[in-house]
């Protein structure tokens, strides 16, 4: 199928816009600029008033804790995961897991996100909805190593591997997600290393999220949890690690080392208290970091445009530079960067050969007034209700703000039945 | 008129929701509760589906700024000011200044903001403004007394508050609007003191915003512009303070004494890089503290809901603390807090006898869902987009998203054609 989007504002690799054509062959982007003469469109986008964007890459979240959202905020974080979130995630089933990621990807995909990277149990259903709905992921099992059921989880994340890796017409990539240095003892971190080595996966992981792990690590281990992970290998391994947020200049340095990629949560980490991190820093190493919502439940939503524009200000006040990271450096983070992170190399620009993974936002109204940079404007002013079009492997999921392949309603709906079931509660919209 | 809003879900003064209807008589809120029987209403809205909450309260900001969005970012603050933004204003003429404000106004309108406090000059046309869309506005001259026009703006803040206080059926109020320290000597600031006694104004004035600005106070008067303002007698007039960034502990016992009301502008804050307000302390000291988005250029919007959820966000990783500032005392920072910030006793709140100043939020779609706690939802998940109707002074201004005394298309082209002007530029959009 060719898809022609005309006359749309784009943002171009390099941070600039230009109004121009962008043509689509089937999955991937076949040219920007003046329309080839051979290229007959089936389906032509008219771009006037829009501003064509790399879709964001999500690449730290645990979709189906979108069921999750609101049912517990502004408390310590151990009191709300022994009160709250463990003893409903124990009562979690198959269809509570399918319903939560279903009510996520629908979100996704109308703020504008095109690719995400999931940790969380039951993925098979996770990698159901993502076949169905069309969106694009980076799937692993979060396994718990210290827990009873941690050879069992590993077991599955085999099995998510063999059944879905590289399915869902490519879509799908599987990596191996031990949950945390704190929660898998070395032991069972190095039977993660040799099961990813075998299939030559990746590594999805937590690390150094609270000042409170660092100082654990240090007195358990005598090390932080950066140095701790390249002594038992998993860096070796080629690591996507969120958070980040306490880290020394030698933790910098290893990371460097291993190139080590980041999915740094704003959001979540202002939300959490965990605290900022130190991303100017990391970005002037080189190091590759992307932007992740983490889960709904401590966010409380899966809006890539909102953790954009967290990066964009929150690194100018915490080094009092108000050039720390500028809009188009954000706009990268939360794609190019993502896309790198995540560890997939065809997406998140708009160029030929690319895969077409795009959203259009809207430009109308008062917020895209006046409109003297456009990149701005997006990082800064506009919110995700704007997002008026997201294409995903060269397919239509999101049309003039509706989407293709999900009826939102029934998610909704059943959702919502999930939750109450879940929780006891009765829900009040 | 009267209006019924009914079957709602409205956010109470005590911060909890409940599922009510809301009467509205003429200007003020009739009843919260079983519809009383003698009330007949000319307009019924439905508020199934829906969240009220009253609006809130823009408790900074310079509206005609608005026509320089977008125009220069991620710039230092000097060279922001020097090279761009003071040559475009100084070219401002009265129809910059009323479009600007109109089409800050559609914005604030549209984004559920029914009341803000402004500070700028031409300050007649934003009164026009002001009395044309039915918003709620407490109003001021910005004045540099060092510069030549120092006097003349005076004559003008008098002038204004003669002609404006109390107008546009009571929902104008005037201020005296002395810039800042660093801009006003002692001996203006005195000359204002007089005139703001003779007509029993108060002040809005910017205070220790950046730390450049404490430091040379310091310098040069030996004190903090907390304590500089104590001396002076600034501080006696009733005071509404933008920004108060860096502030000593004795500056907030000043503060505390004076019932100096702060605005705070997290997004401003952390976009100019000026760093993170003590907000928590300051509400510990029983200070209020409103929220305020500062000028455009500098946010880039005026989404009162952001500042919200910054305001939530920030403080909890500046205090290590998830506790910080929860969702619903954020929310009472936009609304309540800022309307006793900006001096308005009768507004802020959803109560019998308070002016029927309200916003309704919809609560459709998959980031409400599910909704365990509606405040949370709003505070953490939603956006401004999502805002469907706007009452200020009891009269509709926004209707299912339609604005009903601007016409914006109109707005929108005539602040294009000022901003091409003003700046030289060719606009994307």
């Amino acid at each position: 199928m060719n898809t022609l989007i005309k006359n749309v504002l784009a943002v171009l690799p390099n941070g600039s816009t230009k109004k121009t054509n962008i043509t689509i062959k089937d999955d991937k982007i076949f040219s920007i600029g003046i329309v080839p003469e051979q290229f007959n469109a089936d389906k032509t986008i008219d771009g006037q008033g829009k501003l064509a964007i790399p879709g964001f890459v999500n690449a730290h979240t645990h979709v189906s804790m979108t069921m999750l959202r609101s049912y517990a905020d502004d408390m310590k974080l151990m009191d709300w995961l022994e009160n709250k979130i463990w003893p409903v995630e124990a009562k979690m089933k198959k269809d509570d897991i399918y319903w939560g990621a279903m009510l996520g990807i629908a979100e996704m995909i109308k703020t504008g996100t095109t690719t995400f990277a999931d940790m969380y149990g039951d993925m098979d259903k996770v990698a159901e909805a993502v076949e169905e709905t069309g969106i694009r992921a980076v799937l692993s099992r979060g396994m718990i190593g210290a827990a009873p059921n941690g050879m069992a989880a590993l077991q599955e994340n085999c099995t998510l591997f063999e059944e879905y890796n590289n399915g869902a017409d490519g879509r799908i990539t599987v990596m191996f997600g031990p949950h945390a240095p704190y929660t898998c003892p070395p032991d069972f971190l190095k039977k993660v290393i040799e099961k990813a080595q075998k299939y030559d996966a990746q590594i999805h992981i937590h690390l150094a999220e609270t000042e409170d792990e660092v100082k654990e690590c240090q007195t358990k281990y005598g090390k932080t949890p950066i140095a701790l992970m390249e002594d038992v290998g998993i860096l070796d391994c080629g690591v996507l690690a969120a958070h980040c947020v306490h880290l020394s200049d030698a933790d910098i340095a290893i990371m460097k080392k291993y190139n080590v990629r980041v999915a740094h949560n704003p959001g979540s980490n202002l939300k959490l208290a965990s605290g900022i991190a130190p991303v100017k820093k990391l970005l002037e190493e080189n190091i590759c970091v992307g932007l992740g919502t983490d889960g709904a439940s401590s966010n409380n939503n899966l809006d890539m445009l909102e953790e954009v524009n967290l990066a964009a200000l929150i690194h100018k006040a915490a080094t009092l530079d108000p050039l720390a990271i500028p809009a188009a450096e954000a706009l990268k983070m939360g794609t190019y960067y993502g896309a790198k992170a995540v560890g997939l190399a065809d997406t998140g620009k708009i160029e030929p050969g690319m895969k077409a993974d795009i959203t259009l936002f809207s430009m109308q109204g008062t917020q895209w007034t006046p409109c003297y940079d456009a990149v701005s404007l997006l990082v800064y002013s506009a919110n995700a209700s704007m997002v008026d079009t997201v294409i995903v492997d060269g397919k239509i999921l999101l049309d003039k703000g509706r989407l293709t392949t999900i009826d939102e309603e029934k998610v909704i709906y059943e959702a919502n039945k999930c939750a109450e079931k879940l929780t006891g509660k009765t829900l009040k919209n």
